[in-house]
């Protein structure tokens, strides 16, 4: 990972997340990264890079002219949808370690709940809108985000004895952050593991509709720059200490049928492995962790497969209340994208930040480093020094 | 641009070009990076990092799993379509020089002729199979590249008194080097200037069908490393010296109706600018250029907002000779997109490394430094030390 450690997030912006934005993606787009421009304290005409995903319908260059961006030297796009959401930030810190881009500005804006549902069958093919190819199981039946990935599960889930009351422990925590986050959109409504059990089945015996993150309204935004611009910026520092994706052979997007073991997590492992050896650090040194959860079981097997726990011993630690306020590894404070929203993972980079910053609604006392981590991408923010 | 120039292209490899391939797009993206693999002397396994175009139809994991890369920490898409083409290698030594990634392979490959046509209108709205916003234009019937562009060139030819028979010239010597190349589709089929002038209107009086780039099919890749790694490799060192996009609001993919001088190319000016500040080179010191010509008309423009001609002065510095052999600026010495084959710009990336590495067809004597240069973006090669 060399010099991504050099970089750091200067600032953060987001708008309300919402059903029904009322307005276009590129004014999500355009209001969000104007947010974390002025965060940070400096202007469009300050950036020089973009990033954004693939499937992200904002063209950089409309979205230059909205904001006032003049020039721009550098621009990518990063693959696989969520999975690779914290690609984002190793895509623009490698430009700004590189000397390539000065401040890189990352977006991902949507209408995901008013606009085409990513939860629905797509009618232009595959699923989720990803890329990939969808040939070998849409005529089966298998149509959406849901339907797929619990079968990959259920595998996970059938080895360590988890049931669907495991995942709504997790779920009622998440949604208690929710409840005292008020950027969340279920501000304010918590709910108790009978709602949870109470949830109608969307793949049974897999997952409740609870269970399923949310189609969410909104964008996020931040801006990395290096590390020394960074320090003299309007905001504490939030230091890039490792960044990086993890694609394994035989990965499909965000699940892997061919490989001989499907209940354990390659690309997962490996992507902690590499920022453990590349950071120093261990997850016993981690104070919060953000885990995309498009689906619950995949916060159970991100704390093993990523060494906060030992194999099947997620469900306990979460019983546990280890995941909780005061307890071992606070996760997805913000409510995570079945809590707060789904803007493509990109909500829980921005909660990392503010946990490393001091400024989470659900702040964990003295936090200071934060692992951010989707199936195929993770960060590992920490303080400056 | 930092430390990019501490990166270089280890390898090179390309499929046939052709106008029906008779096989899969990815087939075509697999033969191209397995060639380019083998070509540094390195194997699948060796790659830790992809980058292709936003458009490109060929997913990183399928190409992972054809060509048997075990695994991937950094992958990125440069969007712009050709425009961008340069892009791929400055993102790849981004990636490099940041030490995100050891070994980025670079790809491009489809069916441009026997699958959907670029030069067509797109059934599936916009045009070329690029992002963007049509809108305002498609409704005009503006719904294909040649007259989407030829209205910019227009205001560039009038200013100057350009004439087709003045692009013709061009086409002559483009299609001379074709000739004399094996890889061309244009291999031993010269014209004259009588030729292109008899060729067909395509729009009436900017561009003749010789002064369009190919459809073609066919795929393109290359390997970048460390310059220090490729030092031990099979190849002599082409190093990156620069590499940079330039982007200027207004834009709108390839072309600007936005700025208050449409003759005038400011984001090439900046790009141009931006590599001889950051290489201390000057056009003087360039031996051989490769310029992204979908029209003719763009090597013109090109020469002179480079740097490479003062204003108005490219018809004569090509009616004199000066970009074919022995001439001050060998140009397109492959035949270009016009005469060797259209893989969106990446062929000219891979002519430009072969004159560095003194291999091409058409080599120009002695030549150290390419200039490899689209709307959007460009590169300088040049030796090691």
């Amino acid at each position: 990972m060399g010099n991504l450690n050099r970089t750091a997030v200067a600032g953060i912006g987001e708008t309300d997340y919402s059903k029904d934005s009322g307005r276009s993606e590129l004014r999500l787009a355009a209001e969000a990264s104007l947010a974390a421009i002025r965060d940070a304290g400096l202007s469009p005409s300050d950036i020089d890079g973009m990033v954004t995903f693939a499937m992200d319908s904002n063209d950089e260059l409309e979205l230059m002219r909205s904001l006032g961006v003049t020039h721009l030297g550098w621009a990518a796009r990063t693959p696989f949808g969520g999975a690779g959401a914290n690609a984002t930030v190793q895509l623009a810190a490698s430009a700004v370690a590189s000397g390539a881009a000065k401040a890189v500005l990352v977006y991902r804006a949507f209408n995901e709940r008013s606009g085409r549902r990513f939860g629905q069958p797509n009618p232009a093919g595959g699923y989720g809108g990803s890329p990939g190819r969808a040939d070998f199981h849409a005529a089966y039946g298998l149509d959406t985000p849901a339907k797929i990935y619990a079968l990959w599960y259920q595998v996970y889930m059938q080895r360590y004895g988890v049931t669907n009351e495991d995942l709504g422990r997790y779920v009622v925590q998440a949604r208690q952050y929710a409840a005292t986050n008020p950027r969340a959109w279920y501000y304010q409504q918590p709910i108790t593991l009978d709602d949870h059990q109470a949830s109608r089945w969307i793949v049974e015996p897999i997952l409740r509709k609870l269970d399923c993150c949310q189609e969410s309204d909104g964008g996020c935004a931040l801006v990395v720059t290096s590390l020394e611009r960074a320090r003299d910026l309007k905001q504490p520092v939030v230091r890039v200490l490792g960044a990086t994706q993890s694609h394994a052979r035989g990965s499909f997007i965000m699940h892997n049928y061919y490989k001989s073991d499907l209940a354990e997590q390659d690309e997962m492992k490996a992507q902690g492995q590499m920022l453990w050896n590349t950071t120093g650090l261990k997850p016993a040194d981690i104070d919060v962790a953000m885990i995309y959860e498009n689906f619950s079981p995949v916060v159970l097997m991100s704390l093993e497969s990523h060494g906060f726990c030992k194999p099947g011993e997620a469900k306990d630690f979460i019983a546990d209340g280890q995941i909780g306020p005061g307890g071992a590894l606070p996760v997805n404070t913000n409510g995570g994208l079945l809590g707060e929203a789904y803007i493509h993972g990109v909500n829980n980079i921005l909660e990392g930040v503010r946990q490393v910053r001091g400024t989470a609604a659900n702040q964990v006392p003295g936090a200071e480093t934060a692992f951010v981590s989707a199936r195929h991408s993770a960060i590992i923010f920490g303080p400056d020094g």
